[in-house]
């Protein structure tokens, strides 16, 4: 199978346990994660190879992002070094009524203050099948929505399949630019996109879609209208997600290809144990789905649904699971059963 | 805002985690609480100045339960202090079908042997508007009672608001007196009253009340016959609690002010994380609500009881959630999503 | 009450903590158990004088074991000594849609190498009512197989009760042997069975039952001919078992003495903290049900089910549940009640 | 080997974890331990007969314990239950400079108030050939003090063998009464006495020693003072402690038999990872050694002192070291070898 | 006793536990310090009444921070709130061989974006009679410097005591400005001055001290350039450390007021538990001891070599340690010995 | 640098932590590592391309241990699958007089039933300059030891440098051949020997030397002969270890080249966080120095020697330290200083 590269920042995430709330923690559970870099992991679990591209500091916590990558067996090859900082998140898992809650610390990361040119795009996307980025790297600086640019464009004139998540993240987009300003430019080569109706005609400085858009019929002419702002585009997806509580989700899907639209039933998602990189693992099933041989529209979107459902089971941000856990749920076998 | 004073115990409270049962148990999690602790910890959380009133061992265990009442941001200023011990209780969190367990070991605790008269309560009530105490504090020792009956003619005398959550224990009560001995003195100068109307009238030595009651013809009934026993009230509320199991109440709550009797909807609560302390949630609730510029009784209640819900997805006795969540959860935003 | 005997293998349980994949571990709880054991812990727990037969390694690991044994009151005095390794098995929580994983590592066990003759079974019956044995322990060597034959045939020639959980286990039977080559001879001797009909069939070499055999006109036809298979039987039984997902089960269960069907309401189990061990934990409340003195089978049923609902409620292998507690569910009192 | 019965109280202990204070930690470790209960332990982990009477409160929390007594092989079926709660001794583990420290919280519990005659000892000590008590006991509470006479004086009469280790608490002795005035009649019966001469002489109301005693010609001559004054004595055995720090202690030993003054060679004990307990060890290490078929005082004495050092390497107060481990220690291997 | 007031930042802390490298970390321990506020809580424990002014997040992490001062009851009323981040340092804990190891994230943090004139310093020293300072601020930004400068200048003016901790890092002064520039008007004011004659000289701008001058003639003639340097000057003190390992330090020190050079017996530290703030715990101990009524310069030398010392037994940055302990210390009581 | 090749067993270590003994552990700290594989481990923290050969289990377990190898950039691409299980060894932590322990569950393992032929060694070796492995893989199993000879003619014809580390350990040789019997045949092509005189000769079927060899002049005497036997010997060298407790080491190291004998001078280790693999440490840091470019013998044996301290820091088998920090220490530069 070719190789996939996505681009995007890795954090230290640092979480309280069993829903401490930060003034109670006398520890912080430390792990690595990233929208773009949960995504190459979740490949890497499905056995596609995949290369990560960041920037890191070159001190000890830079090191030890590093060598998360290389456990899941994430190529770091082309990682740059540099900067002051690793970014931060801190996070604090809800239950019931109570939402989960981040604190960004990521301002003046080593990914935030990457320099336009650093990276021989050329070089890195050689031998290389997909490019993965998403909405967050333009929204943390300047200059990485910039380098996130040079990217789209070498991977494009390379007839690279481009994928892209809107992940709109309104705490990010504090550097002077406002999305449309900065993502219609980048999703011009999109192939793939991820994420709701609302959120990309926000990104792309279109009027606010009517609320009751989400019904089968009126869904395919919104779409029809992404696609005639993204020329590129070949098929847009997104995650359904009813959150009846921090702790119980129902999670659909939808996939659109221009002609036809698909959908995945909803599936109950409770205990959440930690939702973090669901829409990622969503990504990464989507992603494999497209890439597998026996490529079917709505096995794609099937799959997608169940890794997002099976990611809020694991804690982190990495989606942790295999394509037999998948497959069995997806068959729909008593999933409760101890395997032994 | 003038200062809120609350007068009780505070414990060690030694929990399992993750479920153990006590013989599995190789660490217990070390926290302080105690019912009117645990309000003036809501209202510090609120912004509102509070100050609690107690007795310590002069050792260092006291000497911790004095650091947490500081760290919440609670006065300790006429803290006492003398006697042997911290009084404690062990507490084994439930799951499902198995209940939780609280084991007391707060006999002979320097709260339980504290002496009449060794709190000057009239220094301690100058500046203040509002005092709470509860039931537990007349059950664990003779002259906690009359500490408290102290307290109460004081503040009653000063013109300061009253309240009194009733809090039955029945593994207390053991120093010989039955609560329809103690309570109905101590209660008269109660402005407002926290209880079930069942523990109420058992309290005060009444008959106890046909279990068809709890409907909202005869409640002002029931009620107005409270108000006859105890003259100064203005304000009886209670917790409406329906326990599916250990990991899933319903919470509503009602309040009556003489005239009329207000609801709130009952809100599902699963998981709960800690049960432990959420009425005095809804007390903190509730004072707050009052003493607050904009009062409206149903908008009081309404907080109450979104704060005793909040309580039960944090771990220890003290509600640690602010205003800001209480009213997201009220206005009823998506409370699944994490905040980011 | 006279003494039960159980006999078959307790391992070294490595589980990961709180839901955490295998290779997200850096600490492993470890806890002992195993079938046969689980049912002795059950039987102290409830006050029934109770031994467990075995064979551990002479290391520390194997004294490990005997001192949860010891811990428990199980009585210890007849195990035998010998061999490499005590068995293991690894364990990872499963949560919603994701099931729990067991990986074992109990090849080669001292327990799966005892020999034939190395335990004095007319010994170790002496004062002996009742002995209990599982599928397991013929299902981990030839040896275990035969050793387990000898003592149902020495139990059976003394007049003893003989309950026999068939728990397939489709990961173990690696020796060699079919289970309907072994498990016959096995089974001809017990008084009382635990299995689903299935399983029964299928070890006793029969044809699969048709899937829909659980009603309630055809169930006692098709254990009436289990009945001609198991002379000796007096009394099968079965949980029930609905898997709504990795955190929700419902549990009932059925009993069936050659002329009535019994049957138990079936209960909800959400969250489910731990269900290994809950089929033990039923054996463990059928065993003391049909021991007590005032014997009636449909108490004895519910008992059962009680007790295995409560077991999913406890970290670990054994039902560390009181008999009050079992009451308390039983009585349908508000369990989700803190007991203070 | 005939039946070894100590008396005394079980605590549990909650300690910090990696020397932390008491107000940094979120958790205590618990454990269970007691003067007189930790010399049962030693025995019973050298293989010796023992059993441990003590009074347990009838709650969850003396349950512990008794599994706790039950796991080390420490027989458990005379002990007593009633009164109110299980005594508590906080810990802090000292290092270098600081000191550790201990919180008492022991008072009310259900061995300080166990009443005289509420033991049956002619048949506790049915079968038994040496009875061990300490000082701790009688400076509990007077009636434990009565407790403790009647069992020496039943024990005496047996002719069973009686040490006594002198165990001086300052921060006990708190019921109104001296040593003095207690413990010259308990150590009437003694024949085995541990502790330093002055502390002795305090307890049985004597003049305080010189400080220049400890040299080996005046000690004897001390000795035969303290012969004197308990006829039964048959030998007098000390820990000799140098403090160097927290973290490091010099330890030896002298035992006296009325004619020769034995001494052991001091050992450098560092780091000290729990130091409590270690004068029990010693006591254990001292009857094993009387109480083994080559009985030799220099090598009892030595086995004591070696049992006292390998207890510092032990968290917790029992001592939980084999025979081959204390016997590697005296035969000087090369004891900072991995055993592989 | 009269107020003092430190000045500084206060940071996260993330520790690697029992000795781990950052790889190895899957949990930081999360406690909170900072040089200046280390002093102040040293002061607290000692009884003097003190605050710390620093500038916070507004978010829960420094909500953290703030806690935490009120926990240790160091006053906060005047910290000012702003900038984007709480500062982080990780910690790995050295041993034997291998140093500890700083990894400083303070960058951008809120105290080094603080204005000037944000603080109202004749607010804030009203009723005060001892500032304290260190290198630190300065060091952090050019801002901070311009801030602490103005501190200086208004304490002075205003007849407070000034303290100054030299406190050289090489890992900070990243914004441009070398310590002589910006140093001596900083110490201009100061009274009191804590750190060696090589790093004042440093920082004055001076030629570099000939190693040899650790001797008892030459250093008051050093130290009498440093007087005319920094012409307020009262008392120059510092901490003599030998650092035998990272787990094995002697620690001893010199204090001189212009005519008598006072020295303090070194003292052996092993093990070191955490020697971070040891410096902090020398300043702390010495403002006590020139604050204390019976005011004796080789006294206050010895409490603060004694407080140093205890501090490298305490996890963290504070030193949590009584000045009972202390005197227990200095007094040479046997300190390895268990208080109980 | 051309890539060296180690060949080996990793196993999951099982270790109780803080001391503790397995009786004690609730909790098991999971990490992995084996004599070779810590070898490879150090390489590539020293920025050497290294390569593990090994047979793991296809199950979860195995691919922990496989994502361990990644993480710390140690190449898997060539290890193979099969067999029933990894290896285990528990491990207890001593202190002081308290000898670590280790239990071995290795037996049976997926690299003990490793079978001949089955690595492609020809294929291994392209672009291998060293190949090592250790006197561990012939003592597991009859296949392993023939496994290691392929690869060892195999090495040899291929002209790549060979070390070996004799590393006997009692506890293992347990499948019928002495260690004198396998090892002649092995060692023959060594170039690198690690290890004593007395386990070279032992393993070579000479006779055990005379204690008073280990002097200056009586050593080369005795490795010329060590030269006759293994006619491809360059180095021999062997560390120096004088233990003085489990808690403090001595540790010098001795190299001969045939002609010339090198020491190094012995280091204070203590205290001992970890000794495990530090024999492995001694041999990657001379590996690392004979590789380097500035080849000179004193300084690879003192490297070597450092890198034998600081593992002894180091948690767990794998020597986790940088090559700076072996300068630094090397230098002797004041290490118990805090880097900041």
């Amino acid at each position: 199978m070719s190789k996939v590269v996505t681009f995007g920042e890795i954090m230290l995430r640092l979480s309280t346990e069993r829903h401490l709330r930060f003034s109670q923690a006398k520890t912080f559970a430390a792990s690595y994660g990233g929208g773009e870099f949960n995504v190459a992991v979740s490949l890497a679990n499905y056995g596609i190879p995949v290369e990560f591209i960041t920037r890191l500091p070159e001190n000890e916590i830079g090191a030890c992002a590093l060598k998360e990558m290389r456990k899941f067996k994430v190529e770091s090859a082309n990682v740059i070094f540099g900067g002051d900082r690793l970014g931060i998140y801190y996070f604090e898992t809800g239950a019931g009524t109570r939402s989960s809650n981040v604190v960004y610390d990521r301002a003046h990361s080593s990914m935030a203050t990457i320099e336009k040119g650093s990276i021989d795009w050329e070089s890195v996307f050689k031998d290389v099948s997909w490019f993965h980025w998403s909405g967050i790297t333009p929204a943390i600086s300047e200059s990485a929505a910039e380098v996130c640019l040079e990217a789209v464009k070498v991977a494009h004139a390379m007839g690279i399949t481009i994928s892209s998540d809107l992940n709109y993240r309104s705490k990010l987009w504090q550097y002077g630019k406002e999305p449309n300003q900065v993502m219609p430019k980048l999703l011009q080569n999109s192939n793939i996109i991820l994420g709701d109706i609302d959120t990309a005609f926000f990104m792309l400085g279109q009027d606010k879609v009517n609320p009751n858009y989400q019904n089968e019929t009126s869904l395919p002419v919104l779409y029809d209208k992404l696609y005639k702002l993204c020329p590129n585009l070949q098929i847009v997806a997104t995650t359904l997600r009813y959150s009846v509580s921090a702790s119980h989700q129902r999670i659909g899907g939808v996939l659109y290809d221009g002609k036809t639209l698909f959908s995945a039933d909803v599936k109950e998602v409770t205990p959440v144990v930690d939702r973090v990189g669901s829409g990622d693992a969503f990504m990464g099933g989507l992603i494999y789905g497209i890439l597998s041989d026996n490529y079917d529209k709505q096995k794609a979107l099937n799959l997608a649904v169940a890794a997002c459902c099976l990611k809020h089971t694991i804690s982190g941000d990495c989606n942790l699971i295999t394509l037999e856990e998948i497959e069995k749920l997806l068959k729909g076998d008593a999933f409760g059963e101890v395997s032994r």
